[in-house]
């Protein structure tokens, strides 16, 4: 299994990479888009993105690429996110001028960010990828805000750890491939609808889940491009598509809703036990 | 009537105040944060923020900020947004290395961005800030996406206009201030909800409107912070919250959801008419 993931390595994305499969191979890429095209032009086996964090909330480009693409999601991961402060060994707090990471990662560190004076702060493309520059561009008046695998992976030291405003900081990854799975451990479902623009349209939509016990777990709206104030809906509903009243569930929905498109059918994420 | 804004002089949200009130004062501030502070602390009278943008969807910050403040919503504003490459004058497609601006501009402009090869695309703060360093740092090597009047204030050239990726790009801004409209001539009200951890929640609680004919506009989910997968909801309603209808839906509301709170009840959007 070869499982692609967005950033350097060290990234949190290639350490989710592994708590899905331990054994796999993880392979870096520059962009979101580029982990999709190389699942589909079979370079790697799998993929895997960030689809939200408790702080920060949806990464919607995710959404958007699982919707333009046709890999199905096979499994979700839940990481739990912290957050150093890394710099150069040597650097200390007093110097640093600088602090980059992906914005993401900055807004979830906004409040130890506020307390440094005189300090800017910049958006960049990538956790890791920040650590990656301080190093080699041997940046003394900066530091990054990124995981302590990166710290090591670039030889940076850690500055301060746990930077990050809460300790409940997860972030859930959702794995694609090319196949769906067909053994059929599946307990969760994601969907993309949209729904006419007319009073009441959503509480109908919702009705088809609610009428069969059908639990939903996330809901996400999102405009549509080139359609102003009108939304497409992602929901995570908790049961299998293979379900019968899933199926059924779906088939209603699809009387009504102009779009209606399974993204994937898959086992929720459990904790691994300890000592696993 | 001032206006607080986030950004530099010439930034889309300035543009924004002088369209709610083209004889108000704009006034620059650095951050979302100092907007709310500003009109709270009576520097200002009125503060207006981005909220939701037709392509890049909503800016979840400004939604944080309004609940951790106590000033209610007042107005809002739809904006067409029209992105422009500008640059030094004398630059041309050719020399430019470096695209900066702010994240959700890229993301706006990101099939133009992909087309340009070769060119490193940065996040910035701000996309008239963007404007403002390439102008006085003298960067012959780099751009900005920015608006037509960035260019003016900051005596760039624009390089190439409407560089956004769709064209129905509009994006609507929430003015604040400190007291509530009092003359009843609103027809939208903002609300915040949590609703109880259990199957149905959402649906019974999008009921209490439905069942009263009161028609719901953007619906928002966000985790909340130190709670993992738990969603706090904002929601728009079409009517006032003095109508009798909503003021009874939203007690009902509040028999089973832990948290609700009204945010704003304001007159919704209407485009100015040709020649006013």
């Amino acid at each position: 299994m070869r499982i692609a993931f967005q950033g350097a390595p060290g990234a949190y994305s290639e350490a989710a990479g592994l708590r899905f499969k331990p054994s796999a191979e993880p392979m870096a890429c520059k962009s979101f888009e580029e982990v999709f095209s190389v699942v589909q032009d079979k370079k790697a086996t799998h993929g895997i993105v960030p689809i939200e964090n408790t702080i920060g909330g949806t990464i919607r480009r995710n959404y958007d690429l699982l919707l333009r693409h046709e890999l199905p999601i096979v499994g979700e991961v839940h990481l739990p996110v912290i957050h150093n402060l890394v710099a150069l060994e040597g650097t200390t707090l007093k110097d640093v001028k600088r602090v980059y990471s992906h914005p993401q990662a900055l807004a979830q560190c906004e409040r130890f960010l506020l307390g440094l004076e005189g300090v800017e702060v910049i958006a960049n493309y990538d956790t890791a990828g920040s650590a990656k520059m301080i190093s080699e561009s041997n940046l003394r008046d900066a530091a990054a805000i990124a995981s302590e695998r990166s710290a090591e992976v670039f030889d940076l030291a850690i500055l301060k750890s746990a930077v990050q405003d809460f300790s409940e900081n997860i972030t859930r990854f959702l794995v694609v491939s090319r196949e769906a799975l067909t053994q059929g451990k599946a307990d969760k479902t994601t969907i993309a609808f949209t729904v006419p623009n007319e009073p009441g349209a959503l509480f109908k939509a919702l009705s088809v889940f609610t009428l069969r016990n059908i639990d939903l777990g996330k809901l996400e709206s999102r405009p549509i491009p080139a359609r102003p104030w009108e939304y497409l809906f992602f929901a995570d509903l908790k049961t299998d598509r293979e379900d019968s009243r899933c199926a059924r569930a779906l088939m209603h929905l699809a009387e009504f809703a102009p779009l209606v498109r399974t993204l994937g059918s898959y086992p929720s994420w459990k904790e691994p036990e300890l000592g696993e």
